[in-house]
């Protein structure tokens, strides 16, 4: 493990040990989303980042070594803040296919209010390759324990596999695109809903 | 219209008048697909192109003025590939479900072959959005006029609109990903296949 997977908010050992720390460390987070997702990796700076935080140099060298370092650590952080959105989402008694529907419908709102993820995530196909496996590995690892517990409880049928978890995670990841981040004209709950009818009924004729 | 794209093989005007011409901007840009698919496009350059491709330098500008010119026509030429191919794929009859099957086995395909076709187009997303966001908005639109077209014959339910074409689409991205890109243990007419039943019937229980 790098000290900056060590040191992500989201991981148990080595976080900061002050609240105060740990509010450092998000404002620090929090601007490199804005500075890598308005300027991309290479031309994003660490001072860019520090200003932005409105923190010193040195507080910066406190929790990253290096601008790699804290671009691995934003997409770690970005991808379990998906995680911990789509989780918020499920409260209270549900089926499966409402469960779907929802966590689509705030994984749509979060990707609205947080624009920056995508060139983020999509980025680190090139500057932090192995991070942007993991992102869309645990992402589908998590939608196919959510097949089998449905298909357990007899709400999903038997026999879903992981490639049915890949084709979900790839429904919602473009519908994010398109209704998202190029243009928000259309209710999230609506988008999440024709989505889900897929999921339901699929799209052949009744 | 520029003149990367004029001279694309795919479009109509401008062509290479000669077929010895074609043949010269098709190993171009076979070539440019493998010299920006392994190195990336800030660190591939022209001469890599053109010794890759066999050609002398000033062959080269005869068909583009810069290496943005030729990642545009190659993005442009790939998209257009994987239309075909698709396309190549719905022989005879079959049913509007069968071709959704059909066209996503090769795609996987296709995908296999010409794994540099992923890091391509999603570099386009930083190197030249225009052509990123039109290869899919084009794509997407394909696939819808598939489902109405499904949807006139009976095969597909009424009210299929733009989100499940983008929803079809996330899916056979992702698919491509996974089973064409990251490994090729699964055989693509099965997890076509199971893309499919998701379209058959969706994933609730009988």
């Amino acid at each position: 493990m790098t000290r900056a997977e060590a040191q992500s908010p989201s991981s148990t050992s080595k976080e900061p040990r002050t609240e105060r720390g740990r509010r450092t460390l998000r404002r620090l987070l929090d601007a490199a989303a804005i500075e890598f997702g308005e300027k991309g990796f290479h031309e994003a700076s660490i001072t860019g980042i520090t200003s932005r935080a409105g923190t010193a140099l040195g507080t910066f060298y406190t929790y990253f070594d290096s601008k790699d370092e804290i671009f691995r650590a934003l997409v770690q952080d970005l991808s379990n803040r998906v995680r911990v959105t789509a989780g918020q989402a499920l409260v209270g008694e549900m089926s499966p296919l409402e469960t779907e529907r929802r966590a689509l419908s705030a994984f749509l709102s979060f990707a609205r209010e947080h624009k920056e993820i995508y060139r983020i995530i999509d980025e680190s196909e090139f500057v932090d390759p192995a991070s942007y496996r993991s992102h869309y590995e645990s992402t589908a690892r998590r939608i196919l324990e959510r097949l089998h517990r449905g298909a357990k409880q007899g709400a999903f049928r038997e026999g879903l596999r992981e490639e049915h978890a890949w084709a979900i995670m790839g429904m919602n990841v473009f519908l994010g695109l398109r209704y998202s981040i190029w243009s928000e004209g259309e209710s999230v709950d609506e988008v999440a809903e024709l989505a889900n009818s897929i999921l339901r009924e699929g799209i052949a004729a009744g």
